[in-house]
């Protein structure tokens, strides 16, 4: 049960609203994915392992204590262990500071990578450490500054292989509430872009951040008084609000080179607002980062001889 | 059935979620009042005449066409018939210029007093034309600004009896979406206050616009991690979107004298946040304001010669 085509371990990424999971060989590639709509926040402290042998059953035959490595909102308070945070300046990822959550099922040993708290300005993160932690793995002499683009974007800077500082901007959320739940809703569309929208607003939330709110209402009158196409108005949104952001985070960006995590819609605009506002861009996929941080993770496992040993037996 | 006691025309305040309505008096006293949920969100066009003659009918007795004078989001165009916008620099409410609707039950006779729209700022307003046109009608030389507290904030620069222009802002909204959708809903209370917190972040808002976005998930940050209450979490939000506000109306407040409508808590927290800025307030009842613009534009009916007719036939 210990050749290439079996599971030697299994990473996880569980979010508060995804799982997903990857069966790993012993020189990490991987062997076969799955996901679930089982996240973080919709389950009970019970629910986290049938829901998680939901996903991975299939993969762990007869073996017994597979190594489970898992990162994201699983180890938060509301989760199925809690994974106290490790403070900022600090590696992404540390030697033997994994939380260990005893599990019913002897087939599976699961493995939770604690988030990182910073305390001034006080910020917090779960997840993100072990996208950068694949990045460092990738590039150990990585140096500068990391946009994690998502409903809560974060920027992060990496010196000296250690996350030293970051930021987080729940401009994500925003989008989503204004878009959907608020007046707005009426005025913005679910799709389309205009891409001159985007731009004016990132202009001129920049210029003017103190304006927002003010220029948030604007789209809904607008639309009511010289007919703002809905995907205008989406544009227009997204422009003010990450206009915001950008305001913000400009010690993070201004005239950097800045690794985007991403390749989705969300951080394509993040590159171009970016490049609009003359820092440059390199982009990375965040799944093979994430892979790259569990990685990580879990070679600290797989060279533990306990871990060696409970393979072995399986 | 024209004496002192019976109902002369009905005012009506109809808006998003709550309908009001009061039987006044050929003199504008106020012979009874009553209110229901029946507001305009929740109305498709034929709701609305059930749902106004569920609130008056017993007013009405068998009156004939008694005018019913009607301000708000009932003469938007979700509302029961829309009411064009006129356009500012406008007098709050102008003659001749109601919209009216036909009602099938005979007692009653429907008038709209439309909104008002701005082109450039584009904004638009329903309901607070009414409450300026009775600030008015109590004090014809009033010059200056008013500001409007709600869940869509208004700023208004009066001048020659004229709406010369406005702005709105989400405020409220944002912080309803926030508190109680976002992630921070698990961070602040219901209610509860902290004064400091709420200054300091309001004076945060207003200096540093641009630190909105990550400020706001702190709030987050720091309950998990330094077990930041939730009065002081609720405080602090409130802080930072009244601040943005702030900054972003500091041309209508600035060293002046704003009236401010509005007696509920909300409004003592304009109130204070604007004399914590220098400004001076003036505090007005809203529904004085209101009937008082109702009033003001049930003169016009009532000096007309049909509608005299019309209730003296009833």
């Amino acid at each position: 049960m210990s050749d290439a085509f079996s599971t030697r371990w299994v990473g996880v990424d569980w979010g508060t609203s995804r799982l997903r999971a990857w069966a790993m060989t012993a020189d990490g590639a991987v062997l076969a994915r799955s996901a679930s709509n089982s996240g973080m926040g919709g389950l009970s402290r019970s629910d986290f392992e049938p829901a998680l042998l939901a996903l991975i059953g299939p993969w762990l035959a007869d073996n017994k204590n597979i190594p489970v490595v898992c990162c994201g909102m699983v180890g938060s308070r509301q989760g199925w262990v809690e994974a106290p945070y490790r403070v900022a300046p600090t590696f992404p990822i540390a030697a033997g500071q994994l939380t260990y959550v005893e599990a019913q099922d002897q087939r599976i040993s699961i493995h939770i990578i604690p988030g990182i708290a910073q305390h001034e300005p006080a910020d917090v993160m779960r997840g993100e450490e072990t996208q950068i932690a694949g990045l460092l793995a990738g590039d150990p002499d990585f140096s500068g500054v990391v946009c994690l683009p998502g409903t809560h974007t974060k920027w992060v800077r990496i010196k000296d292989k250690k996350i030293c500082m970051f930021s987080t901007y729940l401009t994500g959320e925003l989008f989503s509430l204004l878009a959907e739940k608020s007046v707005l809703r009426h005025s913005v569309g679910a799709g389309g872009w205009d891409g001159q929208a985007f731009r004016d607003a990132l202009e001129s939330s920049i210029a003017e951040p103190e304006k927002v709110a003010e220029h948030l209402f604007s789209i809904r009158a607008q639309s009511l008084i010289s007919d703002l196409s809905r995907m205008e108005a989406r544009a227009r949104l997204s422009g003010l609000l990450i206009g915001l952001e950008l305001g913000g985070s400009k010690a993070y960006w201004d005239g950097r080179n800045v690794a985007v995590l991403g390749t989705d819609a969300l951080a394509h605009i993040y590159h171009e607002a970016l490049k609009l506002q003359g820092a440059t861009c390199t982009g990375y996929d965040v799944e093979a980062m994430t892979l790259a941080g569990l990685r990580s993770a879990a070679s600290q496992l797989l060279n533990a001889p306990y871990a060696l040993e409970a393979a072995r037996d399986g």
